[in-house]
């Protein structure tokens, strides 16, 4: 069995056109001396130029990817090569994780790695940046034989539930949201098999994807044993 | 029952007098606009100059406390106030974080808190500093029934067996390494009770503290239940 787990939707893009002269963005690009168009769009930094967004409020938060990156990577699951991760974005672009990749701990790496590929659209060994949607994302590259969406508007069931029927495939795949505030768009929920509440109230992104993966793992070292 | 964790010599402290004056230091303080004597020592800006610190391989490495506190104070466990977190410093320094509180989940919004707390000495609502070992932390504050802590050198042992355990409690306390490299020095090794491996590889901190804090979750809901 191979997880797939997709952070979809996520809050993660370059700082789009319409703000790149707000002067919020302008100062943080010329402290870092970078170009206005190759750095990552922070709520944390550019909140007061964002208001002019639409959807505002669900963008600019890398930090919700690279939590989530993070808290997957650093897994014995991961680590023996049995979890791989897509990172979907809002925009429609996917970066593909290598398996079994350290991906930087530091916030200021991870972020020029990402700045990188995505301003370049270029792909490395480590990650592989495509232009998908959900859908072709689904369907042309991971192929799952079970898609479990994780959202407080699905029907509730355990993770060690959940987990016990995704070890019982080939190839499952677990798809969470990588944004701060809402729900699923359509286009997600089109794609999912199931959907599944684990938790009465909304939880963050690493949190869902450090519990389904540990649950995942404890099923199949068990089996193993 | 009330979960103690205690984040043990971590690698978080100020840059250190002896490299103030270096240039990597110099740069990243004045592209701040910063006095170096103000800025977390961190290996991903300051490598350059750490060389020259005792024990380098064991210092400046902030991320390990920022991922390990996120991965807490993200659960329900801890939103409903059952967790309660004390980052240990390898300086002696505690940072006590207050109950059910919303950590920054921006770095750099977290650097700059953890900065001010550190240089002032000064605490709030959400943070208490005080400067006390970890022997001193234990007996003076937490006062704990039970000490845990986790390390690759300790007696294997299920999460789940260690949750079991700690649940009987009623002021438990495990006590995870803040560093990046190496065990526990002899003085943390003195207060455990217990020292346990729950894995044959050493995990990172945040892995180790997030599962945790689930096992001893998932044991109170079903007590609730």
């Amino acid at each position: 069995m191979k997880l797939s787990l997709v952070i979809a939707e996520s809050a993660l893009e370059l700082v789009p056109e319409e703000i790149r002269l707000s002067p919020a963005v302008v100062n943080d690009a010329k402290r870092r001396e970078r170009d206005p168009s190759k750095i990552l769009l922070d709520r944390s930094l550019h909140h007061a130029a964002m208001v002019r967004l639409k959807e505002d409020y669900k963008r600019g938060r890398p930090d919700i990817v690279f939590m989530t990156l993070l808290s997957v990577t650093g897994t014995p699951l991961y680590e023996e090569g049995s979890v791989k991760v897509y990172v979907h974005t809002r925009g429609d672009v996917v970066l593909e994780i290598a398996e079994r990749t350290r991906l930087p701990k530091s916030y200021f790496r991870f972020r020029n790695l990402v700045e990188k590929h995505l301003s370049e659209g270029s792909s490395n060994e480590l990650i592989r940046v495509r232009e998908l949607n959900i859908r072709e994302l689904l369907r042309k590259v991971i192929k799952p034989d079970f898609v479990a969406g994780l959202s407080t508007q699905g029907k509730s069931e355990t993770l060690e539930d959940l987990a016990e029927t995704l070890v019982g495939r080939t190839n499952p795949c677990v798809v969470i949201g990588g944004f701060p505030h809402g729900h699923f768009s359509a286009g997600t929920l089109a794609v999912l098999d199931e959907l599944v509440r684990i938790h009465s109230r909304a939880l963050d992104a690493h949190v869902v994807a450090s519990r389904a993966v540990y649950e995942v793992e404890k099923r199949l070292m068990r089996a193993d044993a």
